[in-house]
């Protein structure tokens, strides 16, 4: 996410009680996690292993939990526990403020747009124009829609990733990463009943131009999904998954996170990918394989028992 | 669907702006895709290869886009775009009526039937009597639902099919077609929450009798599910598959579009059925084999390393 | 389920028609299917292969089709169709009484819960302090929930136990077993969106303290999930499943019901659990195997063509 107004490091670092090292005089422009960090970003890093990938990334301003150098023109705070830090100043900057009505003051939303009874959106939402939003819908805060988007029924958008830290000392070991990223979805896409998009933990889930998601279909927060799309019912996408153009995936796929689909891929029912696939080709399997290589392999086990006679002739 | 008075051909050429060709005299009495339909019906037919599986169809007139000879006793639309006219047919006999209410003052809700707070009827539904329907239920317009029915919380009946044209020359290259028919669910039938039914593209999906569904199941468009049947939960059931009385499917089944399950067949918990299968059998897999079978498979594939042995000793 | 005051025995006969044998004196003082049996209760059994299993449970009073010898200390109550006499008095003891409100005026909630718009709150339920309920949840009635909860929109707590005894000679074949448990959801529990958590039969089904569910997941009736729990969308459970402290499950994997998943294991993406399986290991396919055995059957799979080859030369 980004501030409204860039803050001076220095009130960032005695928000969170920090010692402040290197540049004093930069301003935070938003906070991230490591994988969406921008120039004027803050971001944390808490495991030593970590520490180089995060210092020599993007970010300007680091959170961490060892006094180490500071690489040039950034500034690091160091403190014990900088996920604890980070969330703090999530909730400071976006803090969750409860609804009073189904359809928030702060929403704005386009010409020729229908809204069906009883959908609910959430502070500071933008749709845009002929939209259909049917009913029971659910649109979390800062949510982005665009022009010519249907949302069947029930659909959830914006729900909060799903991201713990583990915290193995004590009695309720999950510690919950506040999310404050958003779900932005572009024009002229279709969302089926009962879906789950979530937002992204600091940057946006993305659904391109023209993808046509079915029912029951699970996003995970920070995927980016293409344009031109085609996902059946019940597939699910796990989180920072990347699924490029006119990719194809049928019933019950399940896709893991921090992976890339190429355009194109074709991905047949209930197949699982654990891992990047190239685009341009069909997949079948769990863990996928190339389609025809996959029933090749269905065939030679089926040739099992002949084997066996062979070997015992 | 039907029409609720028949209308002149001539008057669906006029509105499309087609060509009539053939028997100028005839009356369309409704509107169907070439899977379900019936004498006196419009379909449209728009790749040659399935011309003559159109022409030959019940339907009794059809959009096409070469003018070629016509059956006796039909009538052709000639034009260069029949899924958009067909599409255009659609929207002005079932336009799209936002609601305004929860429950439409067009519905028809039985005697004894309980609706829980903030269930969503659309226009023209019909709900038998004695039912239960749960908080946060929507059911889209022209449903029809049964007498004793009970649909658990959340549940979506009736969203659109999830059916599009690819064009793969637009910029936007999945094209809707839009459904115009309906979810019919039989009496004595329990949905759980969470669930989706969608409306057929043109017929009608059916719920037979006594049916029993547990949570977050989907049933595509213009499925016909048998009587007395038992899904499991998150099982999918793909576009327009019969599946005959007594079947049962297990947990996280999914079965593809198109085929026929046959009557009191059992299929196992996350198998997969990619095409038809006989009734009265047992199945596990993805895909689906005779469960013994499939068991003696899995059993083989362990003595791989044992015959490896054998073979190099 | 148990009753607000004890109930004589005489007069429970005298409501089913059931005739009394044994201790006459009993004071019933709650109902439970056979796998939840307290001291008290009243169980019923209606097949001969498990009249022992019943009677020689904890429960006080078996409702039973067949004049057998009574245990000392207990009662019997023996009519044709115990099933019916049983759920006749789930209906009596926890009748669905209608909502009229979106929040039941017998629900208890907390300080500093938040219920966002237009969160149905059955009747008496308690939900606890600081707990955060978005919009579009559905909370059945007797659902109990702790402090400090996170619900995502669309979820649904306590819908009934998918459960039904068939009567093949019926035309309606399925007979509902009611449901008279609860949803009990510890404290610091976080649910994702549009997930179903069903109510026990008779007992309770049980999210543990810190446990974490992602979106679109199913928990079946009478499930009990231990504490530090981690499961990512789309997975399913069984009913009665047994899941220790801190095991982890991965996107799409199905449990399937009665059966226990020892403490801290990890069950890979996709993967089906069809029994039990021991805690502290790591496990993958369908049926789960030890992972690292699996990965290496799959390399296994790989190397027949090899063999075919080794055999034929």
């Amino acid at each position: 996410m980004k501030f409204e107004t860039p803050i001076p490091v220095t009130e960032i670092a005695s928000m969170i009680g920090a010692k402040l090292v290197g540049n004093a005089d930069l301003l935070a422009t938003g906070l991230n996690e490591i994988h969406k960090v921008e120039p004027g970003d803050i971001s944390f890093v808490d495991f030593e292993k970590y520490y180089n990938a995060s210092l020599n990334s993007k970010a300007t301003i680091i959170i961490i939990n060892k006094e180490v150098d500071c690489p040039e023109g950034k500034a690091i705070l160091v403190l014990d526990d900088p996920f604890s830090a980070y969330v703090s100043l999530v909730k400071k900057f976006r803090p969750f403020v409860p609804s009073t009505n189904m359809i928030s003051d702060t929403a704005v939303v386009g010409e020729g747009t229908i809204l069906q009874p009883n959908v609910f959106i959430g502070h500071h939402v933008r749709i845009g124009k002929n939209c259909l939003i049917h009913p029971n819908v659910t649109i979390y805060d800062h949510s982005v829609i665009g022009d010519n988007v249907i949302i069947h029924a029930g659909t959830i958008i914006g729900a909060d990733a799903f991201y713990f830290k583990k915290r193995a000392e004590r009695e309720v070991q999950y510690d919950k990463l506040e999310s404050c990223g958003r779900v932005v979805i572009e024009d002229n896409v279709e969302i089926g009943a009962n879906c789950t998009v979530d937002k992204g933990v600091s940057g946006d889930t993305i659904i391109g131009r023209g993808t046509k998601l079915d029912n029951l279909i699970h996003i995970g927060h920070g995927a980016v999904i293409g344009k031109n799309c085609l996902f059946a019912a019940q597939v699910g996408i796990g989180g920072k998954a990347i699924i490029e153009d006119n990719v194809i995936l049928w019933g019950q796929v399940g896709v893991s996170k921090d992976l890339v689909i190429g355009k194109g891929a074709i991905v047949l029912a209930q197949s699982g990918v654990p891992s990047s696939i190239e685009g341009g080709k069909t997949y079948f399997g769990t863990p996928v394989e190339d389609a025809r290589h996959k029933k090749r392999e269905l065939a030679w086990v089926k040739r099992i028992p002949e084997m066996w006679n062979k070997l015992n002739s």
